[in-house]
């Protein structure tokens, strides 16, 4: 087992760095490491590390960085927009949309999206323990909840908004990812999307309304099923 | 919100079947339905049909079969065989592998399987709940847990058995599932799988080594993400 923690601090060798409380609780109560044991880290910016333990102290362990054991590279250039579900189910789409390797995960409020309060610092928690596990290099970055309207009023059209639609309507899959190496995968709530956002989304040039057959799919099948085709397409599988 | 129930018997129009204790409660008391209220419902052998309550007796609702809805159809020809999980993941395999039309589920015991004892009725029952819901028309085949060994000993050569390789090292997916109109995928367990057991399933003619990528993908989510890039390249999507 490989046990990775994430800084938000730009890191390099001969550094000593703190430990917070959670990491200091995992890696000496959790793992039972001991001062001297290696682990490794890494920033999202400069790439991983192997570090080792100095000292398990009263108020959090410390560690020394050693060299340098990846390079940086960031994921490839996928976001994931979603509404926000229910709590476990939110969970694990930020979980699994971090392993399958998306640069950014905007929640959206749209008509139909009936969620309690949306917790932007707990899908970031979720998001990093995530990327901690599947060895990415980079953590996805959480925009905070948009309303569905406005995010497509600011939209760079240069990146295809690739519309789930739950109704069957849109093109194969297979065929609509071709060539869409700057994209978006939208997913709607539980509901699916009101008319008059279904509508407003066809008509605007850069979204692609997309096809996952006709079984209605939950909303976070539907989401690692999209990204996991176009990783398979267009990304670095 | 439509209403399908799946009954393990051959059906037809002018019928009248009796719910059991699971379905009349669902009907009754969860959806509040009434005598004379509409649902559907399917056999897997024949179709989708509407069907109306006739009655909440003491120990069971009755309906009368109307009219057939749906002409049946097989799901495409892919099947899963995977290394059951902990009861949570493995019900999110199951029901996600039926959502994305799985005709058949093997689970397959290997060196590093770590999982209580396989209930095949258990899982039976999240297939049936999952059909119910996405609209498909038959209910994946669940097979006996079987040994890796004596499974690969007596598979059928002309299906291709997709290898998740999680060291990375198989093909790129979207080449390697081109023209794979009968396959199975093979997900091994949360540890992977022994490296004699990868040696064996390499060394096999009728074992395609997969890559998702250099992300550690959890059990579960190389299972969906494998089973969606299927359905996009060779299923109905």
């Amino acid at each position: 087992m490989i046990v990775r923690l994430f800084f938000n601090n730009r890191l390099e060798a001969g550094q000593i760095i703190c430990l917070d409380e959670k990491q200091s609780h995992y890696l000496g109560n959790v793992l039972r490491l001991r001062a001297g044991d290696v682990f490794y880290v890494f920033d999202g910016q400069t790439g991983e590390y192997e570090a080792q333990i100095t000292e398990f102290a009263k108020h959090g362990a410390t560690a020394v960085i050693g060299s340098k054991t990846k390079e940086m590279s960031l994921s490839p250039d996928i976001w994931l927009l979603f509404a926000p579900l229910k709590k476990d189910k939110t969970d694990m789409v930020i979980q699994k949309a971090t392993e399958l390797g998306v640069r950014k995960i905007i929640p959206v409020r749209t008509a139909f999206t009936n969620a309690e309060k949306v917790r932007i610092e707990r899908f970031t928690a979720q998001a990093v323990e995530a990327a901690e596990q599947c060895r990415r290099l980079d953590v996805p970055v959480i925009e905070d909840v948009q309303l569905l309207p406005e995010l497509l009023k600011n939209w760079d059209v240069s990146r295809t908004l690739l519309f789930l639609d739950e109704k069957g309507r849109g093109r194969k899959i297979i065929d609509a990812l071709s060539g869409q190496n700057k994209a978006a995968v939208l997913i709607g709530p539980e509901g699916g999307f009101r008319s008059d956002e279904a509508q407003m989304l066809e008509e605007l040039p850069f979204v692609k309304s997309v096809s996952l057959g006709q079984r209605i799919l939950r909303a976070e099948t539907a989401a690692v099923a999209a990204l996991a085709c176009w990783q398979a397409v267009n990304g670095d599988w």
